[in-house]
């Protein structure tokens, strides 16, 4: 393949992008091209406030920008932030049979562009969606509830690093594949020679159907690597959750007209409350390929329709994500990095640990703890890190929607349901006043207690602020516990805590037999919560809490198929 | 990944095999490393008689070397040969909890094998086979009826070429992946300092489905590229093909134990007629792959089960193998060409060709042609090439069931049933009778001209020595049902014969839109049928025919997934 040569504006432009994050890719390092930090140093003296008046003058009002799509004449749109004001924003609904019919017919060129101009085309709209980042920050924040550093962040920069990760990852798979050959099959005479050329070929039209918690940062993956790889994207956000993806759907538009390439490469599905359009356009026999992040249910759906019917899914549903809790030498960092990452965003992200195991003493640098000790300590962590209302919300944000609401008034029953009659909440969530959001609801985590034995309650995944102090005979046993509900139920994120090699060293062979990435006794700046691009992987597709990793080979490669032609030179 | 420097003594003896098919993988040239030609030079003067003998000594006689896998104390085998003869061999039926759990047991120490140290132990059993190639060819050709030498070649040399592929490719991908990296994240003081490190984990215990007509070519890869990724595997064999996979299974064991590993890394499920061990197998819940050749019906279960539980299915099934006819400055090489494609093996390739598209009339350097006098050029070809039945079993070798037999006496009836009222037997099948195997049923391929628009007929495969030449209104349309009936049944292979390089053009795209592979004017010793290892990709995986590819990256890399284990330093 050597397009890398081409003498395209973009490529030349951004060749040593991709050429950078190629390398980092392999090597795995860190990598910051998009600056997580909203400083002015940064990003410019007005950038936050520009960012949000640009949200500001989408509200209540129609969304501009994707009148070019083929629409039924109807609008959509019923988001609600979670901060309490109504967005009111409405969006053009697609006529599906004209946008599949566009999508199809933009396909040829897409394909045929080649995985470098490709590649090029889609680190410009990255770009161009950063200079956006505060604009998506507001998007990210009113739809989904978080912070809002942390939907500058999240929702922002490591977006862009997951995008650019995607479209790097399927970049590097095209370019592996010879794009011509010369084949000599010796012979008692002559050899036969033939020349074979190989074509990139895209699957067909991708759906990518985005979540109501992180729209971009699960969403660009799949959206990226598609799009790289040359299929054409329909992008179905969640109804609740619809700005975030339509202004990102409006960035790679424009690029592609502003490149010559059909815009209905990429196409936004919005839908209201209640639809179901994800389900119509998975249906569609012209979709080959689906990304889905969200619950069990659709994607239990999902799973059998897809599996039935040939096309690709790419899912990350529920899990129940664990932390062995053996011993350590940094207590107070300990028990502060836990309740950080419980208190993140109120558990609502699908990293947040639920299940924490606990032995019935833990070697501390002070001293011997019980299990109701390390139960007492942790809750006095979360108290504190929580405990003042204005504080609070920029950790925890507001819950995202009925459900997590009801999860977090569901502690005391959970505790009086397990069989072994030793359940107990240690902890009661606690409703915290937003200081600019009085109708917001916002929650701190809440712990309970329970006996190894109760697995019927911890085995399930409890969305939001839902933890779990299991008590068990031993820190064998909390391995064991950790291995057999993570391969049962999933999980994206593994923990461990222990001053013992021989200990750590249990703990990856039980990571590895769940098939979860584990992290070792985090006590300082980094959270189990935290996956940054081009070095973690997130999740490992290896177990039922996701069927792909961001951004293994794996999620790439089967995004397109390698079209062959030989004859006789 | 620095396994590739280890001492072990077939790291040592094979690095080399792996380096040279790394490089083949990516250049995609010619690789021979097993001869294909049978003869003494290569093999031996006393290897064909020896080989022989050893297939003689198994029959009527129960199969020995697999009595340490764990049984149920029951036998089994129903192998009658297509040539006539009954095997009479006994297969021991495992216990399948016993083998199951056998094969969890086995996976860890054969996952921290590593890659090299895997793909070294695989050549080693691959050289092993080819030592076998006379007594595996005895025994394809009595499992499969293919002719002798077809079973030599394709049975062993071309296998071996396969599982060398596989072996390759799964190793490459694996080598791919960092062990370790260190990762520093500048902050105001200090850096974020942390070590990661990658392991390679394979997905669990992966089964293999074996098919009838080509035990070892079909079923190497998967079982190839599950073993080279960490997984175990269950080879389930056809019960009419068992001998082939039992006599594979039984080296691969060989070469496990004596090198230190569990044998029960691989283990042969054989069944008798009519258990649907496969379902059962395919059911448990500790298999997570599923590799599969064979018929619709089955495999449309394996589709919706895999699916909806989760597991990987790599998976080829029917297909609408299609020509299309323009134009030839080599008349006679392209009717001897597709001659020799259609009688080979009596069309009971999966790559067989079974649409020919022709227009009203074709160019040719013998003047131009009506679409009934390519018709009866064909007719002519195919008989001058199996008119002598001593001769014609060599290329057609033998039916292998019942469904073929009968496909074979169905030409009156598809011609009649063409709606167009124009269907026509062009050249009946006739049956040849074998010199050395009175009962074979050995069969001539028939042709039967259809109208373009006699879809039913045409667009269902007829697997067997049924070919039809469909009569089109112009290339354009030729090239417009070439592309839009693989799109919809499925192909492995397509061709096309012009002497326009528009024309080529085109059907470079119409391929791609049907992602099938192309032959182009092959009028000399390559054939549609063939697929060269490390060449040539075995279907693209992008139609329904077949989901995966020999061997391109996808059809490695999602059976193994990377974890992490992340700490502070």
């Amino acid at each position: 393949m050597t397009d890398t040569t081409s003498p395209h504006p973009l490529v030349q432009a951004h060749l040593g992008v991709l050429e950078q994050g190629r390398d980092l890719l392999t090597a795995r390092g860190f990598l910051s091209r998009y600056p997580e930090v909203p400083s002015a140093r940064h990003y410019g003296e007005t950038a936050a406030a520009d960012g949000r008046a640009a949200y500001e003058a989408r509200l209540n009002a129609r969304f501009t920008g994707l009148d070019d799509q083929p629409g039924d004449g109807t609008d959509v749109g019923d988001e609600v932030s979670p901060y309490g004001p109504v967005l009111g924003v409405r969006y053009p609904h697609l006529d599906l049979d004209a946008a599949v019919a566009a999508a199809q017919a933009a396909l040829p060129a897409w394909r045929d562009a080649g995985p470098t101009l490709r590649a090029a085309v889609l680190v410009e709209v990255i770009e161009r969606l950063h200079r956006r980042s505060f604009e998506l920050a507001e998007a990210v924040m009113h739809t989904t509830g978080q912070s809002w550093v942390m939907a500058f962040q999240a929702g922002g920069p490591h977006s862009q690093d997951r995008a650019l990760e995607a479209t790097v990852a399927a970049w590097v798979e095209q370019l592996r594949v010879a794009s011509t050959t010369l084949w000599e099959k010796p012979q008692k005479d002559a050899p036969i020679r033939m020349r074979k050329d190989y074509r990139i070929v895209p699957r067909g039209i991708a759906l990518m159907v985005g979540c109501n918690t992180f729209p971009t940062w699960n969403g660009y993956p799949g959206l990226f690597a598609s799009l790289a790889t040359g299929n054409p994207v329909l992008v179905k956000p969640h109804p609740r959750a619809i700005l975030p993806l339509a202004i990102t759907v409006q960035v790679i538009r424009e690029v592609l007209a502003e490149q010559g390439f059909d815009p209905a490469i990429v196409q936004l599905a919005p839908e209201g409350d209640g639809e179901g359009l994800a389900k119509t356009i998975a249906q569609r026999p012209e979709v080959a390929i689906v990304d889905y992040t969200g619950g069990p249910a659709f994607g239990h759906w999902l799973m059998a329709h897809c599996g039935a019917t040939g096309k690709r899914l790419y899912a990350e549903q529920a899990g129940v994500n664990s932390i062995v809790v053996d011993s350590t030498d940094n207590l107070r960092g300990m028990l502060f990095n836990l309740a950080f990452s419980l208190s993140l965003y109120t558990g609502q992200m699908c990293t947040a640990p639920q299940n924490i195991y606990v032995p019935p003493t833990v070697a501390t640098d002070q001293g011997e703890l019980s299990f109701d000790d390390v139960a007492q300590r942790l809750a006095g962590a979360i108290a504190k890190l929580t405990g003042d209302d204005a504080k609070a919300v920029d950790v925890i944000g507001a819950t995202v929607n009925p459900q997590v609401r009801a999860h977090a008034d569901t502690h005391a029953e959970l505790a009086a349901s397990a069989p072994s009659g030793h359940g107990q909440v240690v902890l009661a969530s606690r409703r915290v006043t937003h200081p600019a959001y009085p109708d917001a609801v916002c929650r701190t985590p809440g712990l309970v207690a329970l006996d190894a034995a109760d697995q019927q309650v911890y085995t399930k995944e409890w969305f939001g602020p839902v933890a779990f102090l299991v008590r068990t005979e031993s820190t064998e046993q909390s391995l064991q516990l950790f291995t057999s509900t993570i391969r049962e139920h999933g999980a994206i994120t593994g923990a461990v805590y222990s001053t013992d090699e021989t200990v750590l060293d249990a703990a990856r062979d039980a990571a590895a037999a769940a098939a979860v990435n584990l992290s070792e006794n985090l006590t300082q700046g980094i959270f189990v919560n935290q996956a940054a691009a081009f070095s973690d992987y997130h999740a490992t597709g290896g177990n039922p809490a996701a069927n792909a990793s961001y951004a293994d080979a794996a999620f790439v490669t089967g995004r397109f198929v390698v079209v062959a032609a030989r004859r006789h030179v």
